[in-house]
């Protein structure tokens, strides 16, 4: 068998995707949908590439600095691996290690570490109105260094969470969606339940959902978001999710009834998040340093969370779903009951029964950050696949 | 002078290996006489072709994880240096920054680091009954992933020193012997002296000397293990060091006295170490998160150490080997007399007179955890050593 | 347009620069001049290169060691990036990972990182009379472990900064200075005023001063030290300042005020340092753990500082340079008045209208540290550079 990436550079032509190049990856609405769609394919040809055991090196030294703002198991092994494929060495900004902490403007440090970086992945994700706000600001000074000369390149950002959306993760999932349905015209009039589900934790981020709503609704799918009163997202991410419904000929429905949502599915993707106005309150509380506040809000939210410990993805659940067997989601590492915790998001027996599709799932993220990489680096992205395996390519391993 | 790695590969022929390939080192006793061979063999190629300036790459990319339960300074240099020269990442899965202490279970986390992953490496020493235990969840859980299609590769598994082995450790000591001694076939017969020390600390793990007295009686030496009462090893792994001395025509004796056991001996390793009782009661303390219970536990365990602050290498007992001249050997660091505290393991003048040849013993480290990967990822390691010199090699540095 | 590096290798020819092959970089005064400007050649070439796209890869694998004793931000990703584009791999030492806090000697640890490192850096820069002394101890433990066979390579070092010189960064402002300027032949009779500032914080390191005062007066430029009584600096590099001024046709002069220093200045340093006394006044609290006694002095240093608020850069000040237009330096972070803190070391306007200059200033550094880790590895660097372009090189990024 030889390599054949005919077909991922087909659907590459054509495509208008020119702005990608030197460009950030922070919203999924930001892009169009050639922009969301080359991703996909990009992210495909790359993972078809390393399984045959093709090198997808584009670069023979450079450095993805990441910065975590939060914790991370799979985000910060899926960015090592992506840069690591692609010839970038990872170089963590470690706020402990470095003086950020000392009072270093955002402008100075984003040019102090970008003089040889190729990209800045950032998960800051922890705030409501912060986390987005910061990457913004990270870009803008980059820019104005590479503008002003101070930087050789402009490093481009990847958004590896924040507090409005989870790209990612949402585009992760979507190609899981697209691959378990066999494509992405088989999905027009899926209904899939974005559906808030019971935890013993508090402050959940609300990015994955809204990313999920965010994301989902462009694919002409029946996006139905359940949440008890009180949940509610951020309202601008609803807009979103409605006129993208609008565009793509899709519907956006919500509901405060779980049962509602997973009636008729054909995925579910029941996940706890925080209640939007308690997040603000938070931010605030640790704006003002109000320990006292913090923990009475922690002890009110767990409180409010144990009326809805009923949301969870039981056997009952699922069997609501079109003909019993919707695909279950999660971004993991999801609560399960009697394993993870008492009560939680999922019962156990579901859990177990989708596992395998559940890592799968996962396991499409370092490709869509490799994806997002590859797109934003290579001014020609078609011509670079083509390059990648002129005369058979590199061997990954020996 | 010219590359000649005729001899590696002719050691190579023929040994009995197959099984190495895609296959984990969790015990050295699990290796049959020619696996254990065959990493000295690659070990000592590779260190040859480094030392002549020849680049060991057999990866363009991928990661080497790290997963260090217990602080380490030589064993995660050495790991770094294994991966590098091979053209592996490494990539540390640092408790502290991920998310494994929120409760993920060991088979998800397992998954979700090795997408991209060749190879992974743990040290879990800390308690009895625990490390190679939790090895064993992580191997079974990547096979199953890799069985499942869920990893497009299966990583293999270091053991980077658990409760009971030390495998990279011991490999490494049995090389420097080989290399001291002049060859293999110049072991029968040799006394070695795997003594406990004194030291001012506690809870040192076991496997330093159970891996030594696993691996080391397989050579036709005889082996001579020595500790005061209370201070007895884990009897499954003296079990094996019973079985090996029969089948490898040495000998394996025990000893609560230390003269008896450096009598005559060629090679001394006195080592301190915690009784393994006290050790498995210290598990169980931590697991009901006794602390009350944990400090009365070090403050007995250092009164007992005390009772024996005479096992201790001095010049005396150096006296008192073949000739005088027996090989002193250490894992490092070493409790040295007077120096890194006031009474310890060995007195400064033995250990000044042995240090060049202690940091000789730990040098073969980083090329005993080369050849474990190598075996692991090779499928032809002798094939594999001719392609990496075809055409001259590839120089290391320019 | 064609790449050439002809101008860099002739600047090379003919250079006494032989001492630098297999040789650390601890102090800029240990180094003849050719060794200094070969250092700027290499940094402008790689430079070059880089930007040109070309790869600078002289190591296909090897370890670039760091030790950071301090925190920092621009020097870790200074060097982190040096050693990427050389084609090192960055391991770092980190003490709390370690067991260097447990008791091991220096020697030992760094034979240990050693077996394949090429490079190790270290910032060491907290104790007066300790950061430079470890890392001589550190070029001799690794000297000699090269000498009796331990190491098949003798890594070299590179200062980041000690007690007494911050060579990396003294140079990098220096070759932001030529470049300002159009060349070293320019700056002759050129005033350069290195002058202490208020900063509302204690402690800072003496090494910046002590490496602009050790380099500057090189180049045959009037080099005014400026600082309130009692901030003195160490009194050897006051020597040293004071031969080089005389060697080199220029001068070095001190003053306690402020003013007189910037009159007429064409270049102008303020930046905080701790007096020399008090430094070495706490680290003798330090050795004897006296916490109270490091309060106190801490308590009284801050009262101290506060004397000379008004040493600050500002418009009125920077009116007095030279055309009121003198070249505006900073090492970074500097206080800023109103932004970092209430009162600092530069007011706020100052500062902004140079933050770009301020950059490129800080951007010189990668290559500073790469081209002192390239004169430190090529036994024939000119010849090097033609290597690297020799059939017109390898691209960095595809």
């Amino acid at each position: 068998m030889g390599i054949n990436i005919k077909k991922y550079v087909d659907e590459l032509k054509g495509k208008d995707i020119a702005a990608m190049f030197e460009n950030d990856f922070l919203l999924t609405w930001e892009k169009n949908d050639d922009e969301i769609n080359a991703v996909f394919t990009v992210a495909d040809a790359l993972r078809y590439l390393r399984e045959n055991n093709i090198s997808g090196r584009i670069f023979d030294s450079g450095l993805a600095v990441s910065l975590f703002r939060d914790n991370s198991t799979r985000t910060r092994f899926s960015f090592a691996s992506a840069a690591n494929y692609l010839g970038l060495t990872v170089q963590d900004l470690d706020e402990g290690k470095s003086q950020i902490a000392h009072g270093e403007t955002v402008r100075e440090t984003a040019n102090m570490i970008s003089f040889m970086a190729d990209v800045i992945g950032i998960r800051d994700d922890m705030f409501i109105g912060k986390g987005n706000t910061y990457m913004r600001e990270v870009a803008k000074s980059v820019q104005q260094g590479y503008d002003e000369g101070v930087l050789a390149q402009r490093p481009t950002l990847v958004n590896l969470q924040c507090d409005i959306d989870h790209p990612t993760q949402s585009m992760a999932d979507m190609l899981h969606i697209i691959h378990h349905f066999g494509g992405v015209e088989n999905l027009k009039g899926k209904k899939i339940a974005m559906s808030w589900a019971y935890s013993p934790s508090y402050g959940k981020p609300l990015s994955v959902p809204q990313g999920v709503i965010g994301l989902m609704t462009r694919f002409g799918m029946d996006v139905c978001l359940a949440h008890p009163k009180g949940y509610e997202l951020m309202s601008e991410t609803i807009t979103i999710a409605e006129n993208n419904a609008r565009a793509g000929e899709g519907s956006f429905t919500k509901t405060n009834d779980m049962k509602e949502a997973f009636e008729e599915a054909d995925i579910v993707y029941p996940k706890s998040w925080a209640p939007y106005e308690a997040m603000e309150k938070r931010t605030k509380l640790y704006e003002k340093d109000d320990s006292q506040g913090i923990k009475e809000l922690e002890k009110e939210l767990l409180k409010h969370n144990k009326e809805f410990v009923d949301w969870t993805c039981t056997e009952k659940m699922m069997n609501l779903t079109k003909d019993g067997v919707a695909l279950y989601m999660h971004c993991l590492p999801a609560d399960i009951t009697g394993v993870s915790c008492e009560k939680g998001e999922v019962d156990a027996p579901v859990f177990n029964r989708y596992r395998e599709l559940l890592y799968k799932e996962a396991g499409f993220k370092p490709y869509i950050i490799a994806a997002m990489m590859f797109l934003s680096k290579c001014k020609d992205p078609a011509d670079m696949l083509k390059k990648i395996v002129s005369g058979g390519g590199i061997p990954r391993s020996l």
